[in-house]
């Protein structure tokens, strides 16, 4: 990796965007989903474990890892907003998850409960190794933001576990999840921990991938076997295309930057990686840095197809779609990949949870007839913990370093502390990101200390520009892979002004996409717009906006204010077409036309939604 | 019926659009017709069925049919140009078939020589009847045009044979046709030779299509039995869409419209058969007034499917279309019907011959990547002399009639001859359309006359005025049933000059169809037009002609003097979406276009054609 993250227990946001998300997330969603979850009898399935029950199991198989996640929001928050109540509730979980842990190390309630002899005989099915994942993750959260090495432990003796059971070694097996996720987890944990054995397990179950195991698991016939939903379907490095289920595509594909630096077929792995990237947002990918369209297998089809009113984009692929293209930009120090971080987060994922944080989207359309509404919980409740840990530990995408140099790749209000060419530094950022483009960062050193400030200049940005300690003239720097680059020696109050012009940009699809068509959809900043139905005169499918059409963005209060765009589309009444099918194109009347965010849609009066507009 | 047509017999062409066409017809299409059906064996199995050999049929199981439609574009020809060699060569080919006749009356070459003994034992498929059909429509045409019975005592003795097996009556049969045809030909005999045998013949196969007797004939259990493809899927009077084979559907629509009138279920037969009009126009059929979007059933599929690059507009389904509007406008006397006569001829027609008249589509698409192209022939060759028939009567669908009503349909140059009140009148149009939308129309009387005079508003058309005896006021005439009528006495010279105007328009499709979404055609007069690749400089894919572009009409040289439609668009590159999905929306440089009628494609270079062009 060309460069590391400035971990979220670095950074504390201290803006009116995404602070009182945090807030949100801490107050509303994360009691929440910890009630919920104690509700749907996820804690109860440990409860049971440790008796040794051998009934009474509740939920899906994949019950462990939903608890898991949300122990993972529970750290994170806790590290930069401290809360004794969530803290004690948190060791509590810890606890039962601990007595549940069989003396082995093995640990996951639907196989204690229902299969204790059968443990590892469904990998393609059963996500043992995916809930042992979200365990390693929820504890190197844990240990990281609260010292506690209580839920490490847990993982550690579950790696150890799994490490005996599984690899290349004499007397071990081959085998690897049908849902990614413990490969990059493995990862994060040997990191942790600083235990290669967990990177070489991590790379094992990585390398291995493609060789149609779970054929042989169960006992499908070569010819009849299609491994593509698992990823299982070619040799691991030998993908062109991202295909089947898209959270395990991209988890997968996380997991495959963590350990390409480990592997003797580490460029091999990459240059899978970079087809499958160039592939994944270049073709199948929705505005909102969402994906997946299809409802059918959670996933993807075929090139292009990306349709708005079915789209299924599942909260959880762009949760998928930021945690790999972070990866990708630390490994490579290339904007492209937090552009898309950004595009995905503020977008795809931030339209995954209500304002008020009890509400979430599984499925993320970009059009409505009005129908479709956030839900408290799911049967399937892998995306609100999903949507709380990364709220929760937002901090850690903004920045990036090296020893000698500072990356901003997200803008948001707040304060990094960090160690720049030795020297300790704060940065203090003011912006009103993203409703404005002017981001102001302000140093605070002990000493003079020379490093590179980069500068993520945004994919919908033309025209940024850098003013240094205000000073009336710009600063002209150079452009590296995306970043505007100021190296020079720092002194204490050092300011560094970045304006980056928001215009309404109308953004048009590649002509191959059928569903957007003679649309075009609104961006400003980082956000995708959308119309909603109650914010017009007219049904919404009536409207047109025509290129080129003048709208201006303007300042609300409406929910904990966003930035509107207003201005006049034309009025093509469906009526119009009554008994007709062909008409001589005419000037339509004017209404006037409110886009929001698409984040924001569906907290307010239900009804219809549209982010590709006619034109 | 309202009105009645005024025969081709007594319609002349003089104009620089038609005529041309007639004559090329003439004295190329129509011998090269009859040449290629002596070549494809089409003749020879008449000689072998009047030999009473028993082998070396050549050809599909339709061959018959082919020649009849040959003969019938001889026929049509004879009648307004003389031509002695036609009209020998003619009679040889009747003599041929005459003697093929078996005693019975019954003829058909591919029964007479592989099974002569399982007649009429395969209704669903083998075309029997379908033949019988355009053998009654040859007759008719021959006698008509030339006086001659030979070929219509054939067609009687045929008919009669035919009338002694299918019907209601003790000791004869049920069945109808696969692909309906003898319908209309029936009615069209029974006028001409006032049998009304034959005229509640063809209402027996009307009345009785839908009773599913394919599952029976071939024993399909009724559970495995989809009859969509022969319109024998529900009674006749319960369809509500148009559906299966496009020919067959509209040729079957016709004959419904024929026995309409003599059938007690009339009014239902004609009720139904508005529904399936309205379904047909309103949304399926193509904006050249081309019908059936689907290769894989000749037909239709669903509402709004029509797909450019693979459209399969049948020429023959466009002659269909021309029928079925004809006798629609006939019944009721609506310009709307004719609208649409002259939407499928000018467009979905008469692309289906070169100008050269020596080529014919079989298959029209509304767009081309460059290798679609018109052939001499096709092994089934229904299309090349269904195109020489219909030009070669076209002058029967000018004008139409009542005793004291004479309604302009078509407006084309020419002399029409007529009684109308009792008084000889000829009417002398003078126009330049479809290029020019003056009509000049001057009345030639004995001795002054009342009438009236229905001037079709055509739909594309808005604006429309008239003048009298070069007044320089304009009348008003009230218009009625899309008609400017002007009833008075007319004398000897009157002239009326309607002036239709002919901007340039751009015609948008229904939101539902989505493969012309984002799209718009461009249409003067009744001509839609089409970029072709040889006018340009880029690739037409890469053109865009946005909303309310100026396009010049401007008058050529080529192909016979079109006016093309000139003007600037934009050029979008296909390059420079290369590596991305999403853009910002950006005015494009532009580019001269040039558009040329959809009927002139693909007669000199050949190359890339659309008429859907992006906006």
């Amino acid at each position: 990796m060309k460069l590391r993250a400035v971990p979220f227990t670095q950074v504390s946001l201290e803006d009116d965007f995404w602070q009182p998300r945090q807030e949100t997330n801490r107050r509303v969603s994360i009691p929440q989903s910890l009630d919920m979850l104690e509700q749907a009898g996820n804690l109860r399935n440990f409860e049971l474990a440790a008796q040794g029950a051998r009934e009474g199991y509740s939920g899906p198989v994949f019950m462990d890892s939903d608890l898991y996640k949300a122990l993972e929001a529970v750290a994170c928050s806790l590290a930069t907003y401290p809360d004794p109540e969530l803290d004690r509730r948190a060791d509590a979980v810890i606890a039962q998850i601990a007595s549940a842990q069989r003396p082995d190390g093995y640990l996951n309630t639907w196989y204690q409960i229902n299969a204790p002899d059968r443990c590892w005989t469904n990998l393609r099915d059963d996500h043992e190794l995916y809930c042992a994942g979200h365990l390693f993750e929820a504890a190197v959260a844990h240990y990281q933001a609260t010292g506690k090495r209580s839920l490490l432990e847990v993982a550690m003796r579950f790696a150890d576990c799994i490490d005996r059971v599984f690899g290349d070694a004499p007397g071990k097996r081959m085998g690897y999840c049908g849902h990614p996720e413990i490969e990059l987890a493995l990862v994060k944990l040997g990191r942790a921990v600083e235990e290669p054995r967990y990177l070489r397990l991590a790379r094992f179950f990585v390398e291995n991938r493609g060789r149609r195991f779970f054929a042989e698991e169960h006992g499908t016939p070569p010819d009849q076997y299609d491994g593509t939903y698992w990823q299982d379907d070619v040799p691991i490095t030998e993908h062109n295309e991202v295909k089947g289920h898209a959270v395990r595509a991209i988890y997968l594909m996380s997991g495959v930057v963590d350990v390409a630096e480990l592997s003797e077929d580490g460029a091999k792995l990459l240059s899978m990686a970079d087809r499958v990237w160039h592939n994944t947002c270049e073709k199948r990918m929705y505005v909102t840095g969402g994906i997946g369209p299809s409802a059918h297998n959670e996933g993807f089809t075929v090139d292009y197809d990306l349709p708005n009113l079915t789209a299924y984009q599942e909260t959880c692929a762009s949760v998928a779609m930021i945690l790999w293209n972070h990866r990708l930009n630390l490994l490579r120090g290339e904007s492209r990949y937090a552009d898309l971080m950004e595009r995905a987060l503020y977008n795809g994922f931030l339209a995954g949870v209500s304002l008020d944080g009890e509400r979430y989207f599984y499925v993320n359309p970009l059009e409505s007839e009005g129908g479709h509404h956030r839900r408290t919980w799911y049967s399937c409740a892998c995306c609100p913990p999903n949507v709380t840990r990364t709220l929760a530990s937002l901090g850690g995408y903004l920045y990036a370093q090296t020893d000698e140099d500072l990356y901003v790749n997200l803008y948001a209000q707040g304060t990094l502390q960090t160690a720049l060419a030795g020297a300790d530094v704060t940065a203090r950022t003011q912006t009103r990101y993203p409703w404005e483009g002017d981001v102001r960062i302000t140093f605070s050193l002990d000493r003079p200390v020379e490093f590179g400030l980069y500068l993520r200049v945004p994919d919908w940005c033309e025209g940024a520009s850098l003013r240094l300690n205000d000073n009336a003239n710009p600063v002209t720097a150079p452009q590296e892979s995306g970043y505007l680059v100021l190296r020079r020696t720092w002194s204490d109050g050092d300011t560094v002004a970045l304006s980056l012009p928001m215009p309404v940009l109308q953004i048009e699809a590649h002509p191959q996409v059928q569903a957007d068509r003679g649309r075009l959809a609104l961006q400003r900043g980082p956000l995708i717009y959308c119309l909603e139905a109650c914010d017009h005169s007219v049904p919404i499918t009536e409207i047109v906006i025509p290129r080129g059409a003048s709208l201006t963005p303007r300042k609300t209060d409406l929910m904990g204010g966003i930035v509107v765009l207003q201005g006049q589309g034309g009025h093509a009444p469906a009526a119009d077409w009554e008994g007709r099918l062909y008409r001589a194109a005419q000037p339509l009347p004017s209404v006037p036309v409110t886009a929001i965010p698409y984040y924001a849609w569906d907290n307010r009066e239900p009804g219809a939604m549209r982010v590709w507009i006619p034109f």
